[in-house]
């Protein structure tokens, strides 16, 4: 076991024993999930997005997850708001910039909150994250898209981290973790869960889980990714053969199971 | 069998034979369990929050529940209105003060709330309520806080019910029913479910669909929160060591058969 | 085998082969389900309703779906402003209206729609069309009423079809298809689809996934119908006697496990 699996091992069961109250605006697609997702890894969601209470819930909070799913103006505000109050607070921001690249207001939105708000860690798949980069980069809805193999993705994650002073995280068939120095790769999860909608979402909102309970966001970002990964491997094991229906519902009971020893056992990380 | 096990279960029966329509203006998070647990006992759910067309709905409808989950100004208009309606109409409205102490928002809106509709059942864990008392109350999230203990929840909900002129439940470790004078405890339910998202919203939504079909309250109340916990029961038999994913599934499956003789069999009701 | 049930069989293994981006403006009750039902099918679905963004995300789409379920004053806008995007670049336009006929606000945005957007296929129940046909009709929630064998639907279908020049979709315990001239019955599904929201949603999801993939919009229709009809059947058979929390899962497994073969052997369609 590599230190980088012991420490993630030890983190959750600092998740567990913290119960972390993790502050969600996010879409309402997955969000019944991203719920599910949080008490699962033994955290505690809250899930407000009016700006009169944003920052009242975020000040309560352990970690905020802003997630760019289904925005509109309103929410927008709230992200802002709630965003600067986490930094003044020193409450970690987890922004998963859903569908970046695909509209105007999605390009808008990612740059206001990159530029106003100090991102902890920075969750998305490589056609996301390159639209960051500013390289070129086609969205088709918001899938991960398959485009890991195209482009350098790790190339991307580094210079995306240095460039925003944040953990950047690229979800795809392989994970990539950057601080901008150090990175991490992680081989966990099945090619099925781009077929349930919301896997990236949940996997930002354990990030965030993670980044509630310790202060290193490096370990946090590969704990709460690896996790979804782990979770993934085993939802296959067991219902992969069933159909989607089932695979999304194991995903959720492998989560709620996931302890050291299953971590200690079952990541794929790898150190570059 | 005592008295209130024979009136909650000839009350699930009227649930069944009349299928009343229940109007929620609700949250994003648990609104889909919420229509399938309104469904699974034998109710018909409507969900609708646009205030140029909530009042119209409530106004077909047998019940109205009005969940303050992810309230927004848009929103907060219309379940004042629909309360309203609802009033004027004869019509039921059950009042679940989801995060009530955790911001100003939530603290103003259910003041608004308590101000100026009539509310009759209100459905909420220990925390909310003791919010409503005037009492001390720490908002951890929107779980069931495990605070049962330290206060006295009979206390709170016949204090509660008396200042409001409605039923209370308090829902927890051990569940609180009064109308100011009686109280009933209901001894089922698990743990677990405080590992699943809405179960509490699902509550109310279950007791608001007792309260489309039946006209006394109180045993309404009985009977939506009692149907929660014994389903709680069931699917911890079922599926509680798999996970927390299956275990949301069988809560569904286990209220979709809760009929008389499971309630006769199954409910742990103590009058005090 | 007749000749519909080829076309659609053929259909099935266009969708998959494709995975046509489908924009959905939806309800936040089903829209969970309707991003999984898209994916199972084999399509990619995208969620998007702000006016901001709404154009840009149909543009970039093969297939809009405007479902009436949860609307507002915000959502209406964006249902008008992408359905005009979708007609100025030919892409299709499937409208599901929920609960027309339940308030002045649904009533409007029905006939405001029909309007001002060219449809190329409407799906709902009888209660729903029948509103749109100008036909007395009553709504009790949004669930199929079954009123099919009251109403002639064949004569509604080929009404609404002729006169707002589209397919029509009319879903129940028969489901009945027309362009104005051709009829086509379904035969499929279970009743205890009605105790699980969301499946008229996620059928109207699906025949936008048709849609996005096929040109000729009848078969479409029809596909979409049959396949949800299909998985209905293949659910019930595994779940159906175990509660409507596996049952609604095992919809969603069928819907993954659907292809040619499948739809050859289980698909029941009449043409009259």
């Amino acid at each position: 076991m590599n230190q980088i699996t012991a420490d993630v091992a030890a983190a959750i069961k600092e998740v567990r024993a913290k119960v972390p109250l993790i502050h969600n605006i996010t879409n309402y697609v997955t969000v019944n999930d991203c719920a599910n997702a949080v008490l699962a890894i033994g955290a505690s969601p809250i899930m407000a997005d009016d700006i009169s209470e944003a920052a009242d819930i975020t000040a309560i909070s352990c970690a905020l997850v802003i997630n760019m799913g289904t925005l509109n103006q309103r929410t927008i505000a709230s992200m802002i708001v709630s965003g600067k109050k986490a930094n003044e607070s020193g409450i970690p921001v987890i922004f998963d910039p859903v569908g970046a690249g695909a509209s105007k207001l999605r390009n808008d939105t990612t740059k206001a909150l990159l530029d106003q708000v100090e991102i902890a860690i920075l969750r998305g798949n490589a056609s996301e994250i390159s639209f960051i980069a500013g390289l070129e980069a086609s969205t088709k809805g918001v899938d991960a898209a398959d485009i890991d193999s195209k482009n350098d993705t790790v190339k991307i994650a580094k210079e995306v981290a240095k460039k925003h002073k944040c953990i950047v995280a690229i979800t795809g068939a392989v994970d990539v973790i950057s601080d901008g120095e150090k990175i991490v790769k992680i081989k966990n999860g099945h090619p099925m869960l781009s077929k349930v909608t919301g896997t990236g979402c949940m996997t930002s909102a354990l990030v965030g889980s993670f980044a509630g309970a310790i202060k290193d966001y490096f370990i946090a970002a590969v704990g709460g990714v690896a996790s979804m990964g782990i979770a993934g491997d085993i939802a296959y094991e067991k219902a992969g053969s069933i159909g989607t229906g089932s695979f999304h519902i194991a995903i959720i009971d492998a989560l709620s199971n996931v302890n050291t020893q299953i971590m200690e056992e079952r990541a794929k990380l790898y150190e570059e």
